[in-house]
């Protein structure tokens, strides 16, 4: 059974060997210490992950947790068009989670797995954080990340006129999930984890481990093609109305244009939440490629001004105009 | 009954209104948007607090705990010579502490009031965060502060013939906790909130209102007088050792010299923990002030070469020569 420091170490060995151009200073003393360069701002956010709100232990395996838990703060900064530098994990955890009865892994170090892969992929220094036993497993995630100074994608920036993409698919996170509690009830009650068919993986994987579109962010920001971003989250109703409110405009979407993932309805692909592909604004003069990095590119619809009494997001059908309410997800509502 | 969103805006409407030279954008985008200045190093700490780990419902009134999230974090800035730039707070919370009844506060407004009124101490805007519905209470609370490149304080550079100091007084905040736990015993069973007597207050405020030493881990820094240094979270056998562990050397104190508080005794300033005072070396030729900012500075012993089986810290008293292991808390032991 480890203790804190037995962990601790083992979190340490695994984590940044050699600090980055930026990260002078990794896990070990009272703060880790980054050297931003010269002509830099620093992009920082911080995500839960806590067990039954964001993750179910008996639906999402160890692996799965920690990606999306550190893919939630990456995609927060590909939405800003940031370069990733340094994550910190701050981690509360029962013991049972630490323990190992067998030579099996630990769930902590399947979640460690899981979480180290993806900042492999990105790059992204394990530059800190805190670590404490807890009642329920849980995870915070804080993203530091780095942009030239001005060139920031925000969301309050989006105009009138100006027309409106989204990256991949959406919907395939949702749908997903509903799989997921399919699987749940045709298998015989378990206290362990569902046991989920090679043959599904694929179509698990928007939400088990979704893709953070850092690449994508970057050359909006760098080509200085989009106007405004955010990343969707919360699902396309509600991460549009976020920038419509933020930007004091309205927002258009063409039903039929929407890149509806092939395993997924309507409804999962405008409230879903969880896709974590870029939501974004470009200036109509902008001709933006089909693909980024290999990931789609669509246009759905446009800003328009903001009118008393008219919702901020209006979703066009055969059918004619109707409101799109926010209907993603809030917490404590 | 505020739903997230109503929480977040509370939240935002109490945080940073104008943000800071450094802090370019706060609460409400993907990320906030930090600009350091030219030279500087950013220095960056994540502390947890879970109720029942880190402080007790029925024991801690919601002001403190804030206070004590904020402290936490802000004093292991202090321990590198770091100015705060900025904090990040996420929050898990069950539904009755967000929940008001009647016209008294919410539990979650007095832990805001507590945090942000120490953040206004220290000048540290509170520039984002997450929120989330949680089984059991907890904070993460990220810290940012700035350094002058290569200036910050550090664990691993204490050398042979190097003074130690503390600053403050040690084991009020063990003697305050133990003060509690009487108070609890006394008074009868109640599931509300401990009745802290108003003349005690005082001798409870190391523990439930313990000031980080910003003030003091700037001045060290900015004359360089520390070559190295730790806060004393863990108690000072522990976090001692850290020091010497980091530096591969050895150190002894001399009992006799330690600034005990008045209403602790021995054990509990050696083992105590969550005093927040610093631990620090400094070469013999530096000559140190008896305060910084109203705050005592006491030579407690000097740090030695490290020999083969000897142990890390040696306390020196009347009777002899000890051993001093590491005592302090840890965490899944």
């Amino acid at each position: 059974m480890p203790g804190e420091l037995a962990l601790l170490r083992q979190i340490r060995s695994r984590a940044a060997r050699a600090p980055g151009l930026s990260l002078r200073l990794g896990i070990g003393d009272d703060c880790a210490l980054l050297r931003p360069r010269a002509g830099e701002e620093l992009a920082v956010t911080t995500d839960l992950s806590i067990a039954g709100r964001h993750f179910r232990l008996d639906w999402h395996p160890a692996e799965s947790v920690g990606h999306r838990a550190l893919a939630r703060g990456l995609s927060d900064l590909a939405a800003m068009g940031a370069r990733p530098v340094a994550a910190f994990l701050s981690l509360g955890l029962p013991r049972e989670l630490t323990n190992s009865t067998t030579r099996r892994k630990t769930w902590v170090q399947r979640f460690l797995d899981g979480l180290l892969a993806l900042a492999a992929t990105h790059k992204t220094p394990l530059a800190g954080g805190d670590l404490s036993e807890s009642p329920i497993p849980f995870a915070d995630i804080v993203l530091i990340g780095s942009v030239p100074r001005g060139c920031a994608l925000l969301r309050f920036t989006a105009r009138p006129g100006h027309l409106l993409y989204v990256t991949g698919f959406l919907g395939g996170s949702a749908a997903a999930l509903a799989r997921l509690a399919q699987l749940a009830t045709a298998q015989p009650a378990r206290s362990n984890l569902l046991r989920i068919p090679k043959k599904l993986e694929t179509v698990l994987a928007p939400q088990l481990y979704p893709q953070p579109r850092i690449a994508q962010g970057l050359m909006l920001q760098r080509r200085r093609m989009a106007s405004a971003a955010i990343d969707l989250s919360d699902g396309l109703s509600t991460d549009l109305t976020h920038i419509c409110e933020e930007s004091g405009v309205s927002a258009e979407v063409d039903a039929a244009l929407l890149p509806i993932h092939p395993a997924a309805n309507l409804a999962q692909a405008l409230n879903g939440g969880e896709d974590y592909e870029l939501l974004f604004t470009a200036p109509p003069t902008v001709r933006l490629p089909r693909t980024i990095a290999g990931v789609r590119v669509t246009r759905i619809g446009r800003i328009v001004p903001a009118r008393r009494n008219h919702p901020a997001v209006t979703l066009i059908t055969p059918q004619g105009r109707q409101a799109l309410q926010p209907q993603g997800w809030e917490h404590f509502s």
